[in-house]
């Protein structure tokens, strides 16, 4: 096998869930794909990091060099209304609902301490200073994911608003529980819907 | 949805096979990937078609700049025994089951003129020139798909060794017939090997 193809084959396999056989396919046909879409891909393989910042307001992803991302920036969006997602994929997976109109903040994870993630590594001091720094009272929807570790997340906000004492402007509610055990990011858009109209506050 | 995220998860979801959500995970995982993989992967993808060429004696691949592959390059083969294949891919499986040690020739598919693929377009004069050059006799064994167009790509390959006079010299053997119906390329190493070690003439 010509030394080229068994590198493609080679990288291709580090994807996650693509083994040899599926890796050799891709390869293949890569190899007989247009030169223009072996330069894109390639190319923006290659650019996906450079090219994108974290939002300074939400934690979220923005295009490099652009402080806020569209979403924080957007003046059609209800800004007093936050949901706390743990991962941008959850963020996007909200998204793609269509039925939310407020603004996100994204803490990066769960708190796991059984996976090495601790309160310090996620961006929980950026939302509760976009609590303290609001003039309105603003509505928190803890849209952590339905299992443990999301759970302790959720506590852990709860407890810091009320002690913290912004407890007097900031209704905090979850997602209802409409969504089945697993990840939000698998979660059809009615489910997702249903969930958001459901919340409760508590 | 930053745009360079936006680009990656597009070039990515147009690889056979991977759909918008898979293509999604795809792009994040890359995100996070350390920068190393990043551009080997995309260097890799880059490098896929130039470095790459067929090698002028099987019609397989090879290094670019080597005019033949290291298997017809190879002294420990038997240059006697010639599997034909469609495929270059199906040399590949055939070489994975480990139980082969002839040489090979790809023809680059099989006669379906429906699918406009014609006599003209696969490599069979190169196949008839080794066989005509060729000082010692040669076995050949036509190992296309089991199919229709692998049928009929076996039999004109047979009519043609008869008809230009080379069938003094060829002994024309096919896989034997332990292959399920489909394509090559699915086939396990153990039904490979059975179907070459009962190969028959015909």
């Amino acid at each position: 096998m010509p030394e080229a193809l068994k590198r493609l084959i080679n990288s291709i396999g580090y994807l996650p869930g693509i083994g040899e056989n599926r890796a050799t396919k891709l390869a293949f046909f890569l190899l007989n794909a247009n030169q223009n879409f072996i330069e894109t891909l390639s190319e923006n393989i290659l650019n996906i990091k450079g090219k994108i910042d974290f939002c300074n307001s939400c934690n979220g992803l923005t295009d490099s060099g652009k402080e806020v991302c569209n979403i924080c920036k957007s003046t059609s969006r209800n800004h007093t209304t936050i949901a706390v997602v743990e991962e941008y994929l959850d963020m996007l997976t909200v998204e793609q609902s269509g039925g939310y109109k407020g603004i996100y903040h994204v803490l990066g994870g769960a708190i796991s301490p059984i996976n090495g993630v601790f309160i310090s590594d996620l961006s929980f001091e950026k939302l509760f200073e976009r609590i303290k720094d609001s003039d309105e009272d603003i509505e928190l929807i803890l849209a952590t994911n339905p299992n443990i570790e999301g759970e302790a997340t959720t506590n852990y906000i709860k407890e810091e608003v009320e002690k913290r004492g912004y407890k007097y402007k900031t209704k905090i509610t979850r997602l209802s529980r409409g969504l089945s055990s697993g990840y939000i990011e698998y979660a059809d858009n009615i489910t997702l819907m249903n969930a958001l109209k459901e919340r409760k506050e508590i």
